[in-house]
């Protein structure tokens, strides 16, 4: 948990320290937020306009968009916060379509009484994390909703991105023969998040992978021939479970994974295993994987590498034309064993 | 209020008429949910493929991004739902840059319990104002919080348009002698909530005014030489007054209005005096100002009284180069009195 007790709140409070209903009514107060708490975090030419809507250059390539709403319990956990996780689900939702990321939206919805200190702390992890992946906050919104609705602060993200004219990357071009790769441990964010709201203490305290994936992205993107990334999707509900079988769903392929060759943490496999989790379900927020066609496998993996966070990607797998649609594991003793999708949420509000 | 009782849920239940925890866990039954209510309302080729994000067309112009929550309360009302208010109301902020909406996205914060058919419904409204307003909803995303949290259902719009070239219109562009116009009636959104609310009735039920805007504005532009319209706004949250407040700042310009030549129906008139508002303060969700140049400002106005939106289009008031950043409205009487901002929120959760 982050200390708030040296956080100065940028906003002159009119004796208001907490979110009153009126931040959200579009007077002197939402005004006040916007310039005091918004502005100065995300600024930019562009939102400082405060039109709105924001006009944005002119881009040159296939639009991508995309938009994701956050409403993680705790608001901050280790690793991160809702802040940057809002900025980075969205980035790597962009990522994933190949897009590069340029513009973000940012849409809160805040419950009365949030200290405000505690909304500048978010906003500012969200302008770090914003400039860390490069995009530009070019537009937001804030409404305020009575004490005891909401859950302090709920954060939509909507994105665009530029997709470069002949790539296609997409769920439905994987293809039987294809491999899998993993970038790297599964199931941190989940199992982070997890711990604290359960009060598991490790030796290590599990911390949130977030992070914003579209350079590592261009990485494997640069090192295979055009189009022989299939597909790329960032596990997040579900885990690597669900998206493994939505993208078998899409592709009507069969996919096959070598348990064994999954990486998975000591202290998340040690809490998976206490509280009777299986780490193919468990969220991740800065972990992708990627179909690539056979012969580009190897040197997608050696360019996924040598990138900061790529440098656990392993081969986890393959596509197969057996039992389309289905996801099966072979265990560390060689058995193999279905994998059924989650039908609903095994870890409530987890991002 | 809508009657649900005819209403038939597409989505095969499950034993849930309600929404569970587990439609927002990226498993079967968040599937399902989209398989089912969002896909058949949405229904597009480029939402079809279910993405985390959507790859566009092309578009020749300048992007222009807007976004927006919606927390409206109660979730249907005369004249509306949660749903076509917020397609509308993003088509809106994005047609007063000047744009063309083209693609919408849609954030869904669920609470666990909200009935499905109740989602359903939200969701029909939202593909029959998309349509009417010629936009196509490209991506969403759906989370779920916990009962008592949320109240049913928060969504979030986000609108990406496209700006022709050499068009610019912004609140920064109005100068002195700028005449103001409104598209019609002021005050009917809010009041339309606020006495479903307070249960008050008249003899007239007061209707929301929800309406998409971007064909009155493209009627607007085309009847005003280049650049001729300076800014437009649709008065939403804070009324008319926020609204020129916001205006004047920008541009920092005086801006005097003639109390007597503002449309208020009566009824809202009534409801008004009953509650002790001003209109001026007032929410508007079909309603548009633009502050014309003072030479093309009749042209302007008759295009707008051709558009079925704009009957009732009249000039309130202009710019003018006293009182800077400052509203000053001349009473039936003849008197001036000054309009302060709004500080906060006088009518909570219209939007």
């Amino acid at each position: 948990m982050p200390d708030f007790s040296n956080w100065s709140c940028p906003l002159p409070l009119r004796d208001f320290p907490n979110v009153v209903m009126g931040h959200g009514g579009g007077g002197r107060l939402s005004s006040e937020l916007i310039e005091n708490i918004f502005v100065p975090a995300f600024s930019n030419a562009t939102l400082t306009q405060l039109a709105d809507s924001s006009v944005l250059d002119r881009p040159t390539g296939r639009i991508a968009m995309s938009t994701d709403s956050f409403v993680v319990r705790p608001l901050f956990f280790p690793g991160g916060c809702i802040g940057d996780l809002a900025v980075n689900g969205t980035v790597n939702d962009l990522a994933m379509s190949g897009a590069r990321p340029l513009y973000l939206s940012a849409g809160f919805i805040l419950e009365e009484g949030l200290p405000l200190s505690h909304l500048a702390q978010i906003v500012d992890s969200m302008a770090k994390a914003a400039n860390a992946a490069g995009v530009t906050i070019v537009t937001g919104d804030t409404k305020v909703v009575e004490r005891g609705h909401g859950d302090g602060c709920y954060i939509n993200t909507s994105g665009v991105g530029i997709v470069p004219d002949g790539l296609s990357v997409a769920p439905s071009l994987v293809r039987p023969g294809d491999k899998i790769i993993v970038s790297g441990s599964i199931g941190d964010h989940g199992m982070a998040i997890l711990s604290l709201r359960e009060g598991l203490t490790f030796e290590t305290t599990i911390r949130s992978d977030c992070a914003a994936l579209h350079t590592l992205v261009e990485s494997a993107l640069a090192a295979a021939a055009s189009n022989a990334i299939r597909a790329m999707r960032d596990p997040t509900r579900g885990g690597l479970a669900a998206t493994l079988h939505e993208i078998a769903g899409a592709s009507d392929v069969g996919i096959e994974i070598d348990e064994s060759s999954l990486p998975v943490r000591g202290e998340v496999r040690s809490a998976c295993e206490l509280l009777g989790l299986d780490p193919l379900f468990v969220a991740n927020e800065g972990k992708m994987i990627a179909f690539v066609a056979p012969e580009h496998a190897d040197a997608v993996l050696a360019a996924m590498r040598r990138h900061p966070l790529g440098a656990e990607a392993v081969i986890i797998g393959r596509a197969v034309e057996e039992h389309p649609r289905s996801l099966v594991a072979k265990t560390a003793i060689g058995a193999l064993r279905v994998v059924a999708p989650p039908l609903g949420e095994q870890l409530p509000r987890i991002c």
